[in-house]
């Protein structure tokens, strides 16, 4: 069967199989299960998520456009508001409860459909009303104490400091509750991606690296950034069926492109394309819930200068020696350092910086010129749950710190490799006052890269058996780059990549 | 002065002049010194209220893209997040307080500016850092009781039954607080739009109207809704600058023309269009926070059928009736009633009524056919506020009880005009059980228009002085539309609109 909801039909878009979600499922019934093992407790109760629900804007009647939660969405697929689901820890039954809507729904919002409708579409192994959720949840095997346990999920998320909310509704204080056991093990089923899963993935990641593309091949100095944006959004979505990107659009030219987090509401992509400027473009399309985080560098008048060659190939170099190094078991602050190392390199060649690469990583000099982290997991959030299990931690050094895992690589794991090379005032001007540091800094030649701004390359992997699969296919070398910009097909014709 | 924060510079989008908040910031004082003159209080203390603030999606570190809060922006015009501003009721002295921001967000999220660069940008009389307001608002002169009193802003929204929040910041309790007497003085200043404000609105229209009529040339069959959902939105924001629309595309074919709020989450314009369809597509782009509401109706394959031609013709002849007649003193109910007039005429006419039209009237007929209201007022929100002060109420008649406001017009007020003529299961049903209204359907007639859907056309207009202009611009004779989705230009190059 198959999750039409989204966009099945007569389209090409992709049509998620809901066996996707069923397997997640079977995923975290076996994980947990294995876990109560672990802690000597009984393979009984529920475990019960509460969907996302619909938000006004403000106090006024202007809905925001739904976006179902992401762990709702990994085990259920549902992308409806309001709705719970359940799964039998002892017999692996599914349970979605549907919301009872008002008559008037009907005239307002469509047809209302029966929980058995649901149960169908989102092949669960049975559906009811929410106000039924009490008594069918009651009706399961009780736990030790005579109550029915509900395994709710509450746990940090480590990217943002937010905890998730856990589920709750009117009459739950006639079940025994446990908030701890649930979201490590949940996280952890999804730091790990399925063939099905990679599959949506995979099909996001094209749709909007040929929208990157398409927004390559417009750039030109007199646009607004914001065109830029817009383009994106329109390819990904009439193209791609994604209705919704992974985050707002990085739309970042000039000196606006070491503005790492650029485009949001306070520094809204508004500047105009100048004619010499670098442009730095993170944008990503999301479909079914499953994102893309794809970052392109370019000069927007289609020609690299010699400086910009500099720049732009020690990302490349920084980017290649990663992608060439990631397989199961390596580590990912190794690669971050990598990455650096690369950067520092290339930026010593070129006569930006003198002395030892080794001392300046021993003193994070990298860190002055890529204060993020070297990439994430990527799955149903753009910054992936797992990246710090409970009892690992970050490592508090310039650079380090903003990495968002520091795990070892796993078969299963999607993840970003984005190096970055950035010329930012606030952190070039301490650098340069800090003995340890400024001993490195040829201060002449850096500080005429000053509004330089930027460059970020990013693409989007799956680390496999052996090495790993690059989804993103957006031109990188600086010659496929300036041929796509004059207009050259990307793939190039002679070897489909 | 300019507020080239959102859209300035080398375009050709509009510019914005601060000029239209300090005229909204002055018409609040002398409205609101007149209701304080009136209940024989001082014209002291300050009004003080909270700008938005930026919110997560769940627990994700993904933050949503702000937009502001509707009053703040009326007042202030700011576009950034956690913001507060005060106005002393006594000497109209206008306030801004800036978020402190971690240094880090230089790095992250751009420059940091001081006070001082607000204060300019949106040209208050002084800007400072919020954790300074308890201070500086103390040192306005107290009122009776010996604390400064505090307008904030609480009270319902008559269209979502939703109350605003109320200005709230650590230290407030050293302060008196007035919660009621601010909310529908501030309500009814926005009701009546200033010159200022209907340029930008106007300039709203146009690039919406201008949108429509592109979509309006693509619309095909075997296209997906939401491809036409997404060339609205692509069009707006690129040639338009309207990084948001007013509400959530309505792309509704078939018969999902016949759901009023069609393309939510659960509805997600994801249908594929077939030849025969008609299209109801309701869109709006937003800028500067000041938006449109615009429907357009016509059949996909860009040829009416008879059928369409009546029900269409039904609806063009209910709007042009109310904008003949729109114009100060009018009341808003009786508009609606004519429009119901017109509509139950011409299915009269058709032969899918029989009886007088009186006697329809006299059972609300009309409201099994047009379920909605008439219209509604339109600003910075999409159903803006001041539909029923304080004192009145809705009617509760089936169709009336759907009408945002009962109001007499006034110059200056801004309305959506959308008759709409609708064939709905839920309503026909009842309608053709109840004997009060059975006997005026023809039912075998009316019956062949199940899951034709509806039609509904809607512009937005200000009244004037001695009647009304309509922003809005987009083909609606049967003739015109046909033209142009034959690739005539528009608007007609004979003849510019």
């Amino acid at each position: 069967m198959e999750n039409g909801c989204q966009n099945g039909g007569e389209t090409r878009t992709y049509v998620i199989p809901l066996e996707l979600y069923r397997q997640n499922r079977q995923k975290l019934l076996l994980a947990l299960r294995a876990r109560l093992a672990h802690l000597n407790l009984p393979s009984k109760g529920l475990v019960l998520l509460q969907g996302g629900e619909e938000h006004n804007k403000y106090c006024t009647d202007f809905a925001e456009l739904f976006r179902q939660e992401s762990y709702f969405a990994y085990l259920f697929g549902v992308t409806e508001p309001g709705f719970y689901g359940a799964i039998d820890v002892a017999d692996g039954t599914s349970h979605l409860f549907v919301p009872k809507l008002n008559p008037d729904y009907a005239v307002w919002f469509g047809k209302i459909e029966p929980p058995q409708y649901f149960k169908e579409k989102y092949a669960v192994d049975a559906a009811h009303y929410v106000d039924e959720m009490p008594d069918i949840l009651k009706r399961t095997e009780a736990n030790a104490g005579g109550k029915v346990l509900l395994y709710v999920l509450h746990g940090l998320n480590t990217d943002s400091g937010l905890y998730c909310k856990p589920a709750t509704f009117s009459g739950i204080d006639e079940f025994a509750k446990d908030m701890k056991t649930l979201h490590p093990v949940l996280s952890e089923c999804r730091v790990i991606k399925s063939k099905h899963e990679i599959d949506v993935l995979r099909y996001t990641n094209k749709v909007s690296s040929a929208a990157h593309v398409k927004v390559m091949r417009i750039a030109k100095p007199g646009l607004k950034e914001y065109q830029l944006e817009s383009t994106f959004l329109h390819d990904v979505y009439f193209n791609g069926g994604c209705r919704y990107v992974s985050y707002t659009c990085i739309c970042a030219t000039g000196p606006n492109s070491s503005i790492l987090h650029y485009g949001h509401a306070a520094a809204p992509n508004d500047r105009t394309l100048k004619n010499g400027d670098m442009a730095l473009l993170d944008m990503g399309g999301e479909y079914g819930c499953y994102g893309s985080d794809i970052t392109c560098s370019y000069p927007i008048n289609g020609k690299f200068t010699d400086e910009q060659k500099i720049v732009y190939g020690a990302v490349l170099e920084a980017q290649k020696a990663v992608i060439a190094k990631l397989r199961p078991g390596v580590n990912w602050v190794d690669m971050h350092k990598l990455a650096e190392e690369k950067i520092l390199e290339t930026l010593k060649a070129a006569g930006y910086l003198r002395g030892e690469v080794a001392d300046m990583m021993a003193v994070r000099l990298g860190a002055v010129f890529m204060p993020h982290g070297l990439g994430h997991f990527m799955g149903l959030d753009v910054h992936d749950v797992g990246g710090y299990p409970e009892g690992t931690k970050r490592i508090d050094e310039p650079g380090l710190r903003s990495l968002r895992t520091a795990r070892d690589l796993q078969e299963g794991m999607v993840l970003t490799v984005e190096p970055g090379c950035y010329f930012i005032d606030p952190l070039l001007d301490p650098a340069m006052e800090n003995p340890a540091t400024s001993k490195f800094l040829v201060k002449e030649k850096i500080n005429k890269l000053r509004g330089f701004g930027g460059v970020r390359l990013e693409d989007n992997l799956v680390v496999t058996a052996d090495g790993c699969e690059n989804f993103t296919d957006c031109p990188r070398e600086i010659a496929d780059v300036e041929a796509v910009m004059a207009g050259a097909p990307w793939p190039p014709s002679r070897s489909k990549k």
